[in-house]
């Protein structure tokens, strides 16, 4: 039974102490948040004890420690985690400044603790039984990917200005999605962009709707197509294109019944947002951890993919502004 | 170019007509109607003749004769053609009385000239492959049959009076279809049916939603589900359940958009009527049909298929009164 | 914390066993089972003792027991929970003989504890919803209900021997399902069966594909088309078509991935089979049940449901063997 | 009746020549083509007469000219046509060459005829409703478009040499659907592109695979997804995100028969090619073209519509070759 950590008390930290209270080797040892009264609630929710981040560092029962707190303390957390020996799973991003996450990750290195950055999507299994498709032939040589990625409503202005913006916040999941798939480092990346959902979010610097196009070594293209608002739910679908056909991953809809009458066949829509449509890849997702935790894998998302995922949404910003694409 | 001379100016007479125009060896050479008005307008549509009935069946000019004429004239005009033999395409039913039908296609025997009855939904494309896939072997050996046939809106009163009842006048096409399917001739029926839809069918001594059961010699067995109003256009459907899978045959709808909202995502609903959903039936029987003028081939469907549908109309009315299953 | 006595741990006891487990408010206290190896790798599993069924009846500790046992020994080990006043799970069937199912209900009532029968398709989400649509008045007055229900493989024949029939062990489910949305008990019953499968099963004396009609007070009318064997998975599909349009509940797939090639465009098929296609159902069912040991709400599902539902199995197969609707 | 001369006795002449003589409003009154055997085949067919261009031009009786010929004669004739006083109509692309289009579509506009460029997909059934439907207001403002085409197959490289490349020859039909659904001319465009489907094409200078992205001046934003080979009939779809919602077009399929197998379910692929999926375009294509001859309405889709789409193909190139968006 490991035992561990949790930073950060908030919904994404709640969805996973119900994951590692649910895993038969884990168990919710502690929760850290400087809300005391929020780390206190779920603590008890689970038998745990409520912690300061000293304590659970220095805390020699931790075998490991899960971090979902607020974006700007992850890197400091991973380097105190890293120090005191602890097994690291880190919410992306590790930081929104890509020489940040370079530094962390050196700490890290030097450490030599594993660290998993939680990529929570490519333990979705439509996504992943694609991968695993393209991977035994079945389409040939991958050639275009078509990613569509809509939230069911835009966050709120307040959100936008500490996201680090539309690229790194929202996309970047589709950078690594991207990655995942094809397997491949892009060699350039075009991105497009307009404010179109909600004024507030133009106000504040950012986009709401977006493009982007990758090239990879191969010739192989992607396409990345994103909305803060959908207006139907949380649209995630991925299309790939080889030579020898189409794999398609559809959207999850909230149920399979339709209704048939004088306005024509109406189906569920697509599954409400994240906490809906990924339950069983944040299930998988800490399988993979505690297979990591128990010596048995090395992490299949690493600090290296967090990097290279912020460097795309970097670059993706840069292409934006310039009006060129970006070599890489 | 074979002549033609139409009976009947009504709705299901003016889809022929196109058809007959538009083939290129057929031309609409008269219409024939007691309602001269309807004749007159048909026939100038396509530059054809206005006739009475013995001009025509006398006229050496025509070679084919399409009885699309009210119910009851069919039998009588099918036995004139045949004497002055013609070749003959009649609407389904020839007769709403079995022993009559009987003696007329004696008569169609004596005169030795082909004729054929009009199940258009033998030639609908869909329909037709399920049955090419079960003759290739797709499924194995066919065990159960699934027909869904609803219409959109029910029928006035006055026209359920004289229909002969929901089994003559609707389930026809079903019983024709369940033995086009399988390729058997069923050996027991049952029918259940309710007064649901429109109680001024009931008080004319018909029903209005139906299920019918069917076993043929082989074991397999089919169902008919029947209502005269659906709610959602033409509702036509086929499944065919076999040793090694299941053919399907869905409907088709009235286009191929989509709109997702927070209401749902909303596809069109099935062809409104079988004006559009047959239409390439009725295209493709008119085909068949100048392949049996031509000489080509001899007639897919019968007057001894029309016969065998009524007979099974006739039964399932005597297992609804009855409440027994009966023997065929 | 309810303390739950499982009786059999065989595969469906298992099932039960990890709901048991997983849910807040209950602990898998012991398992019974004659196997006493079985019985021991369970309960070693999720921390419980192994009980003879005697210990088990007379343990205070124990509130609810859950009887997953073979079929003949439901019917005595509901009566011993009875008088033992515990508070009863039994899955269906309570016992394949009718007059012994009510002597049976008779003891629970005397005995007055509550007793839920576990027809876990009530509590498919997808099943549920059509109720609640129809209740809501989305379709209007029901009035054709289809149940599509096939077996992804047929049972060994010796299972089909000590299994009372298809009509009691498979179809016993559609009849359950039948009278929860239509919400009568119907007043007639046909059924047809072929021998199609497997000729064991013919020479063990029953059927393996079914059609069965039934009618309800309201006139609403309901279809059954059962097979042993599908060919393509678990085909639990139901279609409820009413006043105003139709309802479908279609299969859930195994996933939402397709393959578009030359040979066209390849969906996953449903769901293997009852383990995977009613996974959340089993959950909502549990937590059914622990509602009802809290003394929160009755039974949904009660024993009379239990004993309509093997009643309209006996009346099928008067029907089947007489060739006569049945009348309720 | 309106007299036609058609010029090119090709593949896609013989679509229109079929459309032509099916019209009740015109004749196809002669063929015009350099081949002579294929010219006179045709014009056999439909009882047409044989013309060189010049008598074709001259000839009184003629109100209208389809011109289908071979690419790199569409401005000449158009020129011709134009200065003879006819209605013309002229298969994409007026000329590779956008000086030499703007200097054809100047000479029409002097001699003040009709000019109707043939971008077929507008009349398509789907994607026209698809703009009623944003027109309606159904969706709210346009956000962002995707738009995917992908030929069953690549042509031969001796075809693309002379094509003028993918943008010009494949792609400028996405580029005017672009336009037609957001109704308005794109500020920037961008391409990104590959040789993926045949070393041949690379060869041949052009590429097969390609994405484009285009911003309008609203601030929506479309993309194009290319292929010259899908491997899976002709993909044809497009989505439209807007304020309230998506509504998306997707494939028309061969039938709408499902095999549904251990193998999971098989429905049809796309239809094969332009022939087929457009079948319907082309005849409501002709009936605007007529509505034009007869001087109902003015050509929906003009010389300017067909340079816009040239020049989007231009620019997409540009950008292609210098790696940057190109303003507009």
């Amino acid at each position: 039974m490991f035992n561990i950590a949790l930073f950060g008390a908030g919904r994404i930290g709640q969805v996973h102490a119900v994951n590692i209270d649910e895993h038969k080797e884990t168990r919710l040892y502690s929760v850290v948040d400087p809300h005391q009264e929020g780390a206190v609630a779920l603590a008890t929710k689970y038998g745990a004890k409520v912690q300061s981040c000293e304590e659970a560092m220095a805390d020699p029962q931790i075998h490991g420690v899960l971090i979902a707190s607020a974006t700007d303390t992850h890197a400091d957390l991973i380097e105190q985690a890293a120090r005191a020996g602890k097994t690291i799973f880190c919410e992306k991003p590790v930081h929104l400044d890509l020489a940040r996450v370079r530094d962390c990750l050196a700490t890290v290195a030097a450490c030599n603790v594993p660290l998993f950055v939680g990529f929570n999507r490519r333990y979705d299994p439509q996504f992943r039984r694609v991968r695993e498709l393209l991977a035994a032939g079945m389409i040939g040589k991958a050639e275009s990917l078509l990613i569509t990625s809509r939230d069911p409503s835009p966050p709120p202005a307040n959100y936008v200005k500490v996201s680090g913006g539309m690229f790194r916040d929202m996309t970047i999941h589709d950078f690594d999605m991207a990655r995942f798939i094809i397997g491949e480092d892009p060699v350039s990346i075009y991105a497009q962009g307009s404010n179109l959902v909600d004024p507030a979010i133009g106000e504040a610097g950012d986009i709401d709707t977006a493009f982007v196009v990758m090239k990879f070594p191969s010739g192989a293209m992607a396409t990345i197509v994103n909305s803060r608002r959908s207006g139907y739910g949380y649209d995630q679908r991925l299309e790939l294109h080889g030579a020898k056909g189409l794999l398609t991953a559809k959207n999850i809809h909230e149920n399979a019944v339709e209704f048939w009458s004088e306005e024509g066949c109406v189906a569920a829509k697509p599954e409400h947002f994240f906490l809906q449509r990924y339950a069983a890849a944040y299930i998988a997702e800490w399988q993979h951890f505690v297979d990591v935790l128990a010596g048995r894998v090395t992490p299949e998302c690493s600090g290296h993919d967090g990097a290279q995922a912020l460097y795309l949404a970097d670059k993706a910003l840069e292409s934006l502004h310039s009006g060129r694409e970006v070599k890489l």
